[in-house]
């Protein structure tokens, strides 16, 4: 046996994966080798393919294969709307719902005292220079609701002040499908104050 | 944007994997490329590696590096034991749980009347003979307590008689730190038969 054993290497960095723990990166790895051809080396060559090309767009910090991302350069999408979100999982759930047409804002990341990310790391002085030339109209905060995610929110609104944007956020109420009942009462207090006519 | 997307792509073979659903394929991938050149590209490489390398053991039919597999080349085992499993996953339970010095037979699935799986797909021939050849003196069916495996394990030590082995099987019983209140009455009754002296 070769030292160190290579599939055991490979569970190894199976398990790093999130979601994956010992035991499903044990049973991936076993479902790659019984799919060699079929899968295992088709998704390591996509891996190689992801890790040489993928660039961070230099406009909106999303990720794409070109310097400048396909939403950015995309003359369809409203130039004037821009959707600040937290990472790029954010912006793809966005585009996932298919409910934003315009362009986003990547930040990278949310404030956090704890972690020492403050608005340099965010290079939030670039996020109101970029809604000044580009004349943008709308900005749409759509970060989490969490503590650190709203304390960025009012950070870069306040930032914005006396910018010619109007500033929106994120609508916070009962998830469509949710059940009052397990709803969490700072949800339910923000429902009821933002109630709409029926 | 490139057609297909290099990312799409990944992210979809990312989620064929055992216990990665398209939400946590996303996850894996951002991390992946979040980790370029600590995580992605030698995870590539390992899978590229193992791809290439791997054999199964043409004595038992464990996955290594060789033709003939390090368990099976290794000489400090017990060469008189052989202990049945279905798969190479359950052959690296038994050697995790170290409760096995002998040599392995990997059978490569169990009969099954639906699946089309029959003796000859097992190959059960050739582990009689080689039963016969080796002097194997315990032949240990270490199956799972399913019907398929049940079936199977019956259909072999039928096929045995007369080899001069014994056979045995894996003991049925309550798991350790079960509960009796949760256990199944199949379990109990086996575990009620198979009573030991305190």
């Amino acid at each position: 046996m070769m030292s160190p054993n290579p599939i055991e290497q490979l569970i190894k960095r199976l398990s790093r994966l999130p979601g994956l723990g010992p035991r499903s990166a044990r049973r991936a790895a076993l479902h790659l080798i019984n799919y060699r051809d079929g899968q295992m080396v088709p998704l390591a060559e996509d891996m190689l393919a992801v890790a040489h090309a993928i660039r961070r767009c230099t406009e909106c910090g999303n990720l794409d294969m070109t310097s400048r991302c396909g939403i950015c350069q995309d003359n369809a999408r409203d130039q004037k709307r821009l959707c600040i979100v937290e990472d790029v999982a954010d912006l793809w759930a966005m585009e996932r719902a298919a409910v934003f047409s315009g362009r986003y804002h990547v930040l990278g990341g949310v404030l956090s005292a704890i972690d020492g990310v403050g608005p340099d790391t965010l290079r939030l002085d670039y996020l109101v220079e970029r809604t000044k030339t580009e004349q943008i109209e709308e900005v749409i905060l759509a970060l989490s609701a969490t503590v650190d995610g709203q304390a960025t929110a009012h950070y870069i609104a306040d930032k914005m002040t006396g910018i010619n944007a109007r500033i929106t956020r994120l609508a916070h109420g009962v998830p469509v499908g949710g059940e009052l009942d397990y709803l969490d009462d700072g949800t339910l207090a923000q429902a009821m104050k933002a109630r709409q006519q029926f």
